[in-house]
């Protein structure tokens, strides 16, 4: 159930819903707006009973929620979440690029790679130090050296830093030195890091599992969410089909549903989305001209030497031509590039 | 195998390359290009000799063909066909809109729908009348009724008519009044009828199978062309995946590898690719966006009374939006709105 | 909606339920049972009204149907079909197995074929003389040779032929040769030869298509039930999945849920289900313990050589310790080897 | 690659090869057979040298390796791995069914199931304490309580325990109670997980994953596998498909070919498989029929109150009937119930 506050309901008033609903055995979890503070709640089995709420002070309405995800579900709120990241907002009409190798490789490998998008108007720099791979012979990054060239080339270029997190154990490590720690496809319903997650204090790119539903996407949203961090940005990179022409199956049809039941911003990755990389720039287009929050996109200074995802990576200059095809789209779906 | 002659060989010359492939039991097709004609050859079972023709005068090459298509492949012909219909021409460059309704309901509604999407800019008008239903007490259509009443619109509007031909025995009656024959999805491997349809001299639409592959798509295309019917427009209209939040997965992945692959125009169906009206536009967008050669989009004056496939029916008003967006990303991906 | 006749009901009072469905505009289809006589009503768009019906002396009951397919459904009849072929009876408890090559390629082939599967146990021959085949360069079958091979291995060994029937201008020549019609993946959606199915008095068997869910499986069946043809029998034969290892993914829990929606008989096909020839016998083994009414199983006299779908079809040596296999299983599940 | 090792070579010829494997820089792995030793190498980027171990005087033979997955494949070890748990054996021809419900729910309802699954001829106990969950608002499992309530089901019963464990932070508990570590499905690729549980000595049951492929299983089971613990096996419980008629996809192709790939054993998850009580029987007949080495089965005392999967649990006397059917097809696929 969500409950809606007055405008200007006072601090004590808000109090005093939550103090109900923490006596009935439930959690509240105030979300304040631009007007006014709506209240989720949640850790109930079957309906809340709206009786004691209406007779408080500050409570405007009461309302049913009827999904199994709720705090990030456009019903619990309408207007679209901006989250920010150090000076940057994504969402809410801001759409931004992140882009980069898909591993660190060297210092050099990622500082010209970071060079390069940043150039070209990237505002966030990817590349991964923890690789989950499928082989357990197949390399798997550079680990703790990999992510102090990240915070090197982010000191070097003003970017934004955003990078894979693959277990609880690393976790602190990889928030030390990420801006944004990226939860990958296989790890989508990994509740144990989903919750380790939602208890700290740092933005959080959650890309789409593999075979995951649009539903499936926002209850691991909810995870993080109802845990306590709300600055969660959600990823559409493709999902498994039978078509074995394309790497996966971008799904830009789910993605602007998904877009439709979250308040949540929404990027997509058109290199996982399609894995070939002359279509790369085709599918980015695709996906802005969707209407989506901003793009991960794999950049490589030399793609065919890279130690993964070579096949997928765009050169600097597919990148920089890829930005600018963009730059004539966005004004149409009423996006700006940060 | 495909053959390759020098520019300016004479008519005679290819007729020459022509016998000694009947003389070895296989089939020739002549392709003729701007600068110089390709002759395919099929029939074989394995590798087709080179020799008897490396030594013929007009020959510049002989080139061989992995692929099970090959007629429609980009491999026979680099170049962009342009599929003519009527006075217009489809491909290479030149984006066409088809819309109207899913089906054809009475001469007031296909006038009215005709009416406003010419005005809004299609240059095909689509419309069912013979309508393949996956109940059988579903509405089947109006069948020849609804072709006079195409026809009528066709008259009044001076848009091209595209509709569903469902079997061979009403193939005749349905060339009749069509501008173009479209073969729908369940029909896609449906091989009498491609048949058929090859042996007509009418242009053909073939849409893409439910789950069907890339390559399948280009096989069931091959069987109209080998027959000698060339004039086959493709069509993407979304596959069947597990994700049930939009009617099909739109593969816009697929559709750029596809219209890589095959010198064909590849046009995209967004109404059923993702099956929910509010989202048709974008997807429209995205598909422009893609770079494909057309739209295929269902308009009806009035959705909620559709007799089918309301929900993802436009309404005039939402057409003529969907209009104005396409004429500003048109450009970007270098295509001409028709 | 459904009547159901008091036991005993006469002729005329069947009559008299007919006619006043006539008269509301619909058809009615009875559906004679052991004990009495049930009527379907199909035609309408919405809810059938029941006091017309509530009246008649011969009318026990009325029932609202749900599901867009009625008459194949065990809400129409709760008892299974046996469906008659020649002096056969398939279904209801009388297991049939249907074996032969993928296509008939010879006489001698077919003949060999024949005698072996016969002297296993086999009670059907199968055998493609009409091939739908993806390219339109591969081996399309004997034809009528094949259909006339065919008969003479039936002479020969008192199996009963089922072929595959691809359009319905061969419908009647097929039909001329074989017991049981074979309606294809590829056609289960072929709606127009469907009905023509539906209009003749022959067995048929409809495989369900490559990706066609279980409730269209049975509107498809509809299709044919409703045009007067009853004896109808379903094929479970593999679905498309993301899946490479196998060709297909054999449904078989689809397959339980489908033979407890329907009176109608289920078989499975082993060999499509998986295509590999060392797991066939697995997948037969499999089905008949899930307990389905049949299985059709591609057996070559010499699989290596064979035209087609030679990787998945058993040596006679392979079938017969199959057969042996099965007499072990069937009783487990009250099925009885015809 | 594999070194093969001479019948009768001595531990000093064996270590003579791992001391020469750890000179290139790589690891070797011994797996003792019946007969003789066989090393498998891995760490390394492309080929490994044969020359250096040709001279060695234990040799036998060096086998290039082809797959991505090395120690778990048949081509590394023909003969089939039994798995030791407790004083039981798994794999090889023993076949064992573990039973239980989804969630241990309270002591009673646990000691019910127990007594029923063992009385009916189990030799093992399911039943989760810490429950991954979609919502995150579900019942999440009774933990270390659920655990000891297990414990003394084993006590009373002689049931091996067999219950998941869904991360890393509470892997040492649950190694601490239950006999066999389950792998959920959504924690196949969970790789921070494998590397953990392949460095305990405690057999573990890994799951299949939702999406997965039959390659990407045994890649994950190699993660377990090359981290030093050789006691997994493998479990098939259904794939995720356009198909809603069932819970899963249960693929028993896929199955059988997973069997025939690796030397682990490979038991059927019916319920996931099918997720529908009713129809779990035959589809437990089923798996067995096509030879796997045992079943792991939702039973519920009161399936209609259970907190979690009620509709796919079978009640006791569901579960007998269950296991008098095995025993009738066992024999047949020449395997013996435990």
């Amino acid at each position: 159930m969500l409950i809606v506050m007055k405008p200007g309901a006072t601090e004590g008033q808000i109090t005093e819903v939550l103090d109900k609903i923490k006596g009935l055995g439930l959690q509240g979890h105030p979300l304040p707006g631009q007007e006014r503070t709506a209240i989720g709640i949640t850790g109930n089995q079957g309906p809340v009973p709206k009786e004691p709420f209406d007779s408080l002070t500050g409570v405007a309405q009461t309302i049913s929620v009827s999904q199994p995800y709720k705090l990030v579900s456009r019903e619990m709120q309408g207007e679209s979440t901006r989250v920010r990241v150090g000076d940057q907002e994504v969402g809410g009409g801001l759409f931004h690029v992140m882009a980069g190798p898909c591993s660190v490789e060297s210092r050099e490998q990622i500082f010209r790679a970071a060079d390069a998008v940043a150039q070209a108007g990237a505002t966030f720099l990817r590349g991964g130090a923890f690789k989950p791979r499928t082989s357990p012979y197949a390399f798997q990054g550079l680990k703790e050296e990999g992510l102090r060239y990240l915070a090197e080339a982010r000191e070097r270029t003003g970017l934004q830093v955003v990078t894979e997190v693959k277990d609880t154990e690393t976790l602190e490590l990889v928030a030390h030195y990420a801006d944004v720690l990226q939860v990958g496809a296989r790890n989508m319903q990994n509740y144990s890091l989903l919750e380790a997650i939602g208890k700290i204090d740092r933005p959080v790119l959650l890309k789409r599992g593999m075979s995951a539903t649009v539903k499936e996407v926002l209850m691991a949203a909810e995870y993080i969410f109802s845990n306590g961090n709300q600055r969660v940005i959600l990823c559409e990179r493709g999902i498994r089909t039978y078509e074995t022409a394309t790497r996966n199956t971008f799904d830009l049809g789910g993605m602007a549903v998904l877009r439709s039941m979250t308040h949540l911003p929404v990027i997509a990755d058109p290199s996982h989305g399609i894995g070939i990389r002359r279509f790369v720039p085709s599918m980015a287009r695709a996906a802005a001209a969707v209407g989506c929050d901003g793009l991960i996109v794999e950049v490589h200074p030399e793609p065919e030497v890279a130690l993964s995802d070579g096949q997928q990576s765009l050169t600097p200059e597919q990148f920089e031509q890829m930005m600018d095809e963009l730059k004539a789209i966005l004004p149409i779906v009423h996006q700006t590039l940060a």
